[in-house]
């Protein structure tokens, strides 16, 4: 039931968003086209019991806001240049441990916080919170996910299942900051998104698990996208659940596909091909994806 | 405890907004200065049971969710470009009704709605609604409410109380629609603002009551206002309640400041004068307010 409210809630702002920037809400982030610059732009919430758990570290979650954030401009190859930040108050601790993580992200982001809104937050109820990220895009019209053609390459960087192994470590108490970094504090891959923006196909980051956003990609671009399982780069700590690795999501790498004749100037790795648009999005090792397995979170 | 949480969360994002566009986070709106552009970019939010009822319409919360963020636009004399929504999904009645007044506001104001991020509410939870509205300037700088100079006059637009008398007659039942619309569907001063920003001294809407704003506004410039009480225009419902029409707010008219030799080309009145700064921030009928009076909503 909900999943049918959120989508048609989102058909009603489809026929809202009726500006070609907005590109049919299909895309993470949206084209802001004035008379001598173009911008892209993009808003994301994220919301206690959602998208965090309460005891998460606020500082944490203030990080991965700005991270995912900035992650949507990434795949727009665009350079951030403003944060706005919605913020329901909390707790006086828990407010300033965000405010660390904020500085931090702003910090180690090199974007600057230029405003938003506090309010308050109900008694008994959930928080959340929303960013809205501003970034010039390297290229315009900048990619988006409808760009993949039949005989391009289909690439990823780094490394996926990151996060996973991340929550997991969390979840059982683990105190190694290193592994779960990933899930707590992700890095967007901007300086790759800059880099790929003026050779790329089709652009997204891998936010909802690899397999998912490839055949939303696939569908928007009106392809097949084949996947190699055994090509797709996986960390350490889930070497024996692949499966896993490719549709946990909250990894934000970035998902491209190039000519086969170019390569990407940064490293990553080549997990595929585009097809012409066959019975099925995706096929993985040549087959679609057996139905019990789910391609990904579908965020809400 | 709240107003002192907000106050202390405030202060430690105003250490992180370090950006001369930020202002110090003491505007409603920033400025982003980019390479060939300026824009000027706000975001406000509002929560179920802090800024509407939760027996209230849902497509009028949406409609004044654009008009306040368009208010805060219009202060900087900024034109509309974009607007992004944060949207916490509601039951499928909601949800329908609130793109209904999202629909009617960007019809009305001719901004196009450019993406956004919708996500689930938890169970019981109040929900939140966040836009981002980004704008281009008339001047630049944009006029700020730091800008009030001794000598120069105030002004204000339209009549004030209306969100006021609005907000009574539908708590007493009333479906008079033309009674009822300012507190619901505001009407943000664009036009008004466009037209004043060249030649105005300080600005800003009157989002929390004009004593409140207008104390900010000479708290921010370092002057003392002075207000003619029986000089601010009130609307015919509240002539007999002339300090609730001054104090309780929500009405989105625009506040500003103008040379002695000057007047606005559009519909204004004159209420007050710009001092230099003397014992009190605000003079009413030449004397500081009596302590009892509450100078408007500190919204939260």
């Amino acid at each position: 039931m909900r999943e049918s409210g959120e989508e048609r809630f989102i058909a009603a702002l489809r026929a809202i968003a009726t500006s070609p920037g907005a590109r049919g809400l299909a895309d993470d982030a949206a084209e802001l086209r004035l008379t001598n610059t173009t911008l892209v732009v993009t808003h994301d919430m994220m919301v206690e019991g959602v998208h965090w758990l309460p005891e998460q570290d606020a500082a944490d979650v203030a990080y991965k806001l700005v991270a995912v954030n900035l992650s949507d401009l990434a795949a727009k190859g665009a350079m951030p240049q403003a944060l706005l930040l919605g913020y329901m108050l909390g707790d006086a601790d828990w407010d300033a441990r965000f405010a660390q993580g904020l500085a931090d992200a702003v910090e180690a982001f090199g974007v600057p916080l230029l405003g938003g809104d506090t309010v308050s937050t109900p008694a008994g109820s959930a928080r959340s919170v929303g960013l809205t990220a501003i970034g010039r895009p390297a290229v315009v019209p900048a990619p988006s996910r409808t760009d993949a053609r039949p005989g391009q390459a289909l690439w990823v960087t780094g490394e996926l299942g990151g996060a996973l192994a991340g929550f997991e470590a969390m979840q059982a108490g683990s105190a190694d900051a290193a592994l779960t970094r990933p899930f707590r504090r992700p890095d967007p891959r901007i300086e790759e998104g800059l880099a790929i923006a003026p050779m790329a196909g089709a652009t997204m980051d891998v936010s909802d698990g690899l397999l998912l956003d490839a055949a939303r990609m696939a569908e928007a671009s009106g392809t097949t996208i084949a996947i190699d399982s055994a090509a797709v780069p996986v960390c350490a700590a889930l070497a024996d659940r692949r499966i896993d690795a490719m549709t946990w999501g909250d990894d934000y790498e970035l998902l491209f596909t190039l000519p086969e004749s170019k390569e990407p100037s940064f490293a990553a790795t080549r997990i595929g091909t585009v097809l012409p648009r066959g019975d099925h999005r995706l096929l993985l090792d040549g087959e679609p994806p057996a139905t019990q397995t789910r391609l990904g979170y579908r965020h809400g």
